[in-house]
Parts: structure tokens; sequence; C-alpha cells
């Protein structure tokens, strides 16, 4: 076979199965949207079909010998192209030893457990939703054990939304959190404490999707190729490439900011898939290479600028605009007021300095069951001892509790150490993007190109060219420090605290 | 073969089909509901891929093998394996007559033109759309050719929507409406018009969404396999099999009399396509036979039952719940607004006397272009002389005049004679059901469940199992004839106006 045919049928079949990736993530952003009550187990069917044919189409043997052609060849690729076969093969060495009925099975499982978890966190009733994640929790060990029985299970499932991450990595990265952030915010909790009721009132959903909506032509989201609906738990998808990306938020109607940062944040999502290079459409190095890296660019927008001062007096008047209510406050009382710290129940609410906390108890959990050392029916019990002990609160209810997130009903099982990650890696990005550009001077004026510009030359055209830790050493140009992140947090929080 | 392992591999093969339908189903719904402006090209570029994966599974050799074994044993077979079994090799015979590559060209141009279209409609830009519609035509002609070279090209478009439509049985039946009708139409335009002021003033689309919403529950649709959007224009769609159906509406806050009878006819869609038997979920005998028998229960649902004075009378406090601005009138009232006659411009918004002359517009425009005696460019001015001779009215934009229609662009050439002959069906049908079922009592008392019951029994349960002609038989035991139509128009109408 000739190399420049083989790489032509490679990319056809690329774009096959982003075409059946198209289909199945629309189906579960369908399900997560708008799609009648009872109409799951019909998705399930579909998904089952459509998950099958995709499965056989990456391994069949057609596709193996194309991808060993190719791999043989891999010293006469370009580097794009040896990456992304590379991927392609490393997805299949795994696939091929899952068994197809079991793969199958678990997609289906999936789309009962989204179900069954909004019924169960509805209803706090943690008891409908244990079978389900019981389930996955096994399907996830199951999995690990086929694909990397030299890897501790849970090492497996870190490195699927982290390539390199283990647990001794996080236990060294979440240490050195928990040494500089417990005593911060015991400082912060000793000085007088901010005022955040301007945040509260009534605001009509309607007028908080209008503020939405002007929140992405902000932070320079394209609406022509990204919407935004309403879900229960906010969410960015990407549907067959980075041409067409939905974001989802939720809006209660008590609390404007609640809203407010999930745009932002599923916005610095869309903002990273959506700026792959066009070539890399339709192929597998379309979008963001990492959960960590992406974790890293949604918190960027959410906390590195959308929670800073200069945004803060650049949005109040549009803030404003929305909620009349707000008229006798200031961008100061409102700047402050999104940076309140307070130890509190629900991760996505949280402020920047207790996150990694709520992020540390879902590691700590996760680790222990992918353990065999805890078992899924304890999870409410030892999700509330943790909870009381990392953050000092007590959980009402499991809907505050062990319920609140989606990610375990999606199978996401290793998917939360890259929240915290992101937050370091972000707070290291920014540092170096103020070496060339004056950030603080492009909020203030709303103008978000130059750092949209830096980003996207720096971190959004790559895709999946890069592995996460090679994009960040040649952005960086240095290791990654997560001290960074809490020099930042100690600077910004000691001025608006006076610690 | 065992004849029993030949079914169930054909039953999982429909199975197959039944999920990419579903997820081209979905990518259209998503295109017209929910989808960001710009992202019409990544939809085509999907369903591109997956109508050709769809076409190579129904057309590949295998599965005309396992068919022609199947078919080789119809005598064997029950009535429905043999019915779906015969539908399945007569698609596939079409299909193999169709280069696939021209198939899977003619789905990317529908995706097009739809984007295409909704933009021309906007601007009112016929010659903006004209490029997407001589290709749809001149695709359309082609596939006639290759699929039916004895036929009439128009005829083999008919067929498709009215198994047994040809152009000599519409001349028959437009020829015996318009005889009946343009000297009703006459006779009303001489007589006091009616004053339809209650239906027009400015109503919420919020506050229309909760009236369709309770509209959905009036007339019997289970909300939890059936879903209500909003798109330019009312649809009905099924996703993967009949537990999952949406209807779309569009809110005009000027008139809510407009969302309220297409969320009442897509209803009547909706009731037929997701009371098929269980048994016929995912497979080709799911949903509705024809277009013209699901015409007839649509358009049952907005006039024969929604327009009578018993459900005026029965929703009018609903209405005044939901639009408190009708307070001052009565139940009379509305019903006398909802049932004025007067040709008019727009085809979804006429009423029942004037409907058929703007089918018969449409019909004569199909007719005379799939016959190569009409330019499509020429299209505008055709279409505007015959409203002006057909209705009397002047056509003002091409926005209300041939761009009004979302027919034309999703590739449907020769469905408009379905609705009239819907009408017709329904009218008859109504007749028949009044033999068993005392259904102004039932409306009056705001009870749809006998009359779904009839419906379910005598149609909708069926699915593809017959023939809309052998459907029609069983239940009407007579034959079709349009005037009990034409009689229950000059009845209703005569009563109206005093005619």
């Amino acid at each position: 076979m000739e190399l420049k045919t083989a790489l032509q049928q490679y990319y056809k079949l690329q774009a096959k199965l982003a075409a059946y990736g198209h289909a199945m993530a629309l189906i579960y952003y369908d399900g997560a949207t708008t799609a009648p009550k009872a109409t799951a187990a019909n998705r399930g069917q579909t998904l089952s079909v459509l998950s099958e044919e995709s499965y056989l189409l990456s391994t069949g043997k057609e596709t193996v010998e194309l991808l060993e052609f190719l791999d043989a060849h891999k010293a006469e690729l370009s580097q794009k192209d040896a990456r992304s076969v590379y991927l392609a093969l490393k997805d299949i060495r795994d696939m091929q030893k899952i068994p197809m009925d079991e793969y199958v099975e678990y997609q289906q499982i999936l789309v009962e457990a989204d179900d069954v978890w909004h019924t169960a966190k509805e209803n706090s009733d943690f008891a409908l939703f244990m079978p389900c994640l019981e389930k996955i929790f096994d399907f996830e060990k199951r999995f690990a054990r086929y694909c990397a029985p030299e890897m501790h299970p849970y090492n497996y499932c870190l490195n699927k939304y982290e390539d390199g991450l283990n647990m001794e990595k996080c236990d060294e990265f979440f240490g050195a959190l928990k040494s500089r952030l417990v005593p911060l915010i015991k400082k912060i909790g000793e000085r007088p404490q901010i005022d955040d009721s301007c945040l509260y009132g009534h605001f009509d959903a309607a007028k908080q999707e209008k503020f939405g909506l002007a929140l992405m032509d902000i932070i320079g989201i394209d609406k022509g190729h990204c919407g935004l609906a309403t879900t229960e738990h906010p969410f960015t998808t990407s549907l067959g490439s980075h041409h067409d990306v939905r974001i989802t938020t939720n809006y209660k109607e008590d609390n404007f900011a609640s809203s407010m940062f999930s745009v932002i944040h599923e916005g610095g999502h869309a903002l990273y898939d959506m700026n792959s290079a066009d070539e890399l459409a339709y192929t597998n190095l379309d979008g963001g290479v990492s959960m960590g890296i992406h974790e890293s660019q949604s918190r960027f927008y959410e906390n590195l600028l959308g929670r800073s001062r200069a945004f803060a007096e650049y949005v109040f008047p549009t803030v404003k605009e929305c909620f009349a209510e707000l008229g006798s406050y200031t961008a100061e009382d409102f700047y402050r007021a999104i940076n309140k710290v307070e130890p509190s129940l629900i991760r996505v609410e949280a402020d920047e300095v207790t996150y990694a906390l709520h992020v540390m108890v879902r590691y700590e959990l996760e680790k222990r069951v992918m353990s065999d050392e805890l078992a899924v029916k304890d999870l409410p019990t030892e999700w509330n001892k943790l909870y009381k002990e990392y953050l000092g609160v007590d959980v009402p209810s499991d809907r505050e509790g062990v319920l609140q997130d989606s990610h375990w009903s999606g199978g996401a099982i290793g998917y939360f150490p890259s929240y915290a990650l992101g937050s370091a890696y972000g707070a290291q990005l920014l540092k170096k993007m103020k070496e060339t550009v004056d950030v603080d001077k492009c909020i203030r004026e709303g103008n978000f190109a130059p750092i949209n510009a830096w980003n996207k030359e720096n971190i959004w055209q790559h895709g999946c060219t890069y592995t996460p830790a090679e994009l960040l050493d040649r952005v960086l140009g240095e290791r990654f420090d997560p001290t960074v992140f809490t020099d930042y947090l100690e600077e910004k929080y000691g001025d608006i605290y006076g610690v």
C-alpha cells in the first residue's frame, strides 16, 4: 500500500468515527437538555447500536492493519499524523482488551444511570442510584484490569483524563495545596466576613439567560458555532468537530452569580474546543488534549479572569443593566461578593480557595472505592465525614452531598483531580501570559482579543497534537509548580481579607 | 438458513437502521431547534457519513440475500413479517437504483438547503434559495427516473407519500373539491364577515408555550414520550421509535391561535406515531403508514375536533386562564373567530374551507416543474399568478409566497396533496367514529380517551402493517368519498355564515 493512500484511508476512517461521535454526543446532549422524561431507554437502544458500530469500525481487522502499517512507517509521517496514529492505536489496544458486549452494555448503563441519577438527586435518594453506581465502579475496575493489569485501577482512571497522572503525583499535589490552603482558610475565617447580599434576590431565568449570552460575547465566543442551553449540571460538548460546540448552564433564580460563573467556566472549555486548527477537524486531534488542560482553560476564564477586580469593574455596568436590583451597589461590593471565601456544600459554587478541598473529598473517595477499601453503599457516610473533616460543614442531605455531581453517573471516575490541577496550571499560564500581554488592561477595556489570541497561539490551536506535559513545557518553558497557584491565592485573598 | 434465525437477523438489522434513523432525525431536529446558526456544514458532514453507512447497511450483499431468502419464504411468514420484508425489499430495490454518491450528495444538499431556505425566507430572497431548489428538483427527477422509469416522475413523488396516488386521481379529487368549495367560498364572501379580533393582541411566547403544553394534556398526549419545541415551521418527528416523539410550533406574539392550532395539528401526528403497537418499535412498520393517513389524523385533531363548537366551549376557560385579555369575549365569539373563512396568503394559517386551494397551487406548480413545463426560476411569478387566480389575493413578497413552506427545502416534493387528502379522509373517519362514539359529548367533557381509543384500535396501533387503502377499507368498510368532506364543510359553514 502507498503511504499516501493509507493516510487518506485513515483520515476517512477518522471522519467516520467523528460522525458516530457527533451522533452519540448529540443523543447525550438531547437527553440532558430537551428530551421528554421517559425516553432514556429509547436513547439507550440507539446508543447501544451506534457504540457497537463505532467499536467495530475502530477495532475491525482492516482498521488495525491500516494502523499497523502506518505505525510501521511512523518515521516518514509528519508529527501530527504520527501523533494521530499513535493515539488511535492506543485507543484500539485498549478497546481490543474490552469485550464488545461489555463495552456496549456499559454504554447502555450510562444512559440509564444519567436518568436515574437525576431522579435520585431530585429526591435525595442515594439508594435509588446505588445499584447503577455499583455497576459503574465495577465496570471501571474491570476495564482497568483488562487494559492495564500492571497498574492500580485508579491510576488507569486518572490517566484517562490526564496523561501521566497517578495517585503518587496527586497525593503530592494535593498535599502541597493543603499545606498552604488550610492555614489561609483559617486566617480568612478569623477576619470580618464579606457581605455578599448583592448576589441574592429574585433573578428571572430569562434575564439570566440574556446575561449569559452577553457574557459569551464579552469573552469572545462566536455564537454562530456555540450554543447555550439549560441542564441540571453545566457541561460543554463538541458535536462532530470544533465547528459545533454547546455549553449549558443552570439558572438558580435566587442567585445570578451561579449561572454567571458556570457560563464563563463552560465558555473557557468552549473557547479551547472551538479554536483547534481547522485542519484538525474530524480527526482525533480535534479539541482539548486532557481534562487537566481543559480545566486550566475553563477555570482561567472563570476565576483568574472572571473573578478579577478588573473584570468585576468592566462587567458591573452590564450586571446592573440585566439586574436593576443591583443599582445601589458598587463594582467593589460586587468584586468582594464574588470572592467571598466560605467552606460550603456544593463544589460548583465553591470559591477559589476552598474549591480544591471539595475535589480532595472526591479524590479520596474514588481512590478508596477503586482500591476496594470502601463499598459504594458507604459513600454517603464517608462523604459526609470528609466534608466535616476537610471543610467543617455538616451535609444535610445526599442531594447536597454525594449526589450533587453528574460525573459518576457519566462514568467519569478519575476526572475530579483535573479541576484542581487545572486551577494550578491556569495560574502558571497566566503568569506566563502576563510577560507579553497586559491582561489587566485588556480586561478593563473588555478586550479579550489579545488574551484569546495568546491562548489560541500557545494552547488552543494545537488540539491533541502534543501531550499535556509537552504542551505545558512548550508554553511555560519550566516545570509545573503548584506554588504559583497558592502564591496567587495568598496574594489575592490577602488583599481582600487583609490577612 | 433457518427461517427463525433469518428473521432474528432481519429484525436486528431493522433495529440498526432505526438507530441510524434516530441519529439522523435528531441531527435534523437539532438543526431546526437549537443548533447555533453557522453549524449546518458540520451537520452535513456527519449526515453524509451516517447516510452512507445506513445506505451500505440497507443495500449490502448480506442484507439483500437475507431479504431475498425471507421473500422466497413469504408464505410461511406472518402478515406483519411479510409486510415488513416487502417494504424493506421495495426500499432496497429503489435504493439500489440510486448511485450511492448521488444519494449521499443529496442528503448533504438537503442540510444546506434547509439553512439557505431559512435565510432566504427571512430576507424574502428567492434568488438565494433558487440554486438549492433547482438541485432538489433535479435530484427528485433523476431519482424518479432511476427508480420508476415507467412512471411520470411526479407520480413517483406522489407515490412516496401516498401509496397508489397519481396525477389522475389528484386531478379528479381536486376537481371534486373545487366544484363545491369555490361556490361555497363565494357565498360566504357575500355574507357579513366574522369579527375575529379576539385572537389578536400581544400574547407572550412563554404564555403561549404554557397553553400549548396544556393543549397536549387535553388531547391526551403523554408528555413523558413527546416534547414540544420551537421552530420556524412546525413539524413532528420520531426519534428511533414511537417511544420518543417531538412536535414543534412557532409562536406569533400577535395571534395565539396560530400556535394553538399548530400544536393540535402536530399533536395529531404525534398521537398517531406514538401509538404504534409496542411490538413494531425499531422496525420499519413503526409509525404512520402514509402522509395522507398522517394528515387525516393531524387535521382530524386540528379541525374536525379542534375547531368544533364543542371544543371551543370546552377549551375557552383555559384560553381565558392563559390570556386574560379574552375576558370580555364568549366561547361563541371564539368559536366563530377560529372558523373565519377568508382567502389569504399563508397555508398553515388558512381556514378549513380555503385550505385545499392553497394545496392546489403547490400541486399545480410541482406538477409543472416535474413535467419540465416550468422552470424553478419562474416559480415566484407563477405562484403569485395562481394565488390571484385561485384565492383572489395579491402576494406582496416571496416570504409570504413561494418561500413560506419548508417542504421543498426538505426535498418533500409530492407531499402537499396529502394535506387535502388527509382532510377528506378525516371527515369520513369522523363520520364512522360517530357511529359508536358520542364525539361531541366526549369533547364537551374534555374526555379524549374514547376518541383516542377508537383511533388507536382502528388506525394508530397498526403502524405500517396495512397499505393506506387497506387500512381505510378495514375501518370504513366503504370507498373513499370526498363528498363527505365537502358535505361537512357546507353544513358547518352554512350554519356559521347562514348560507
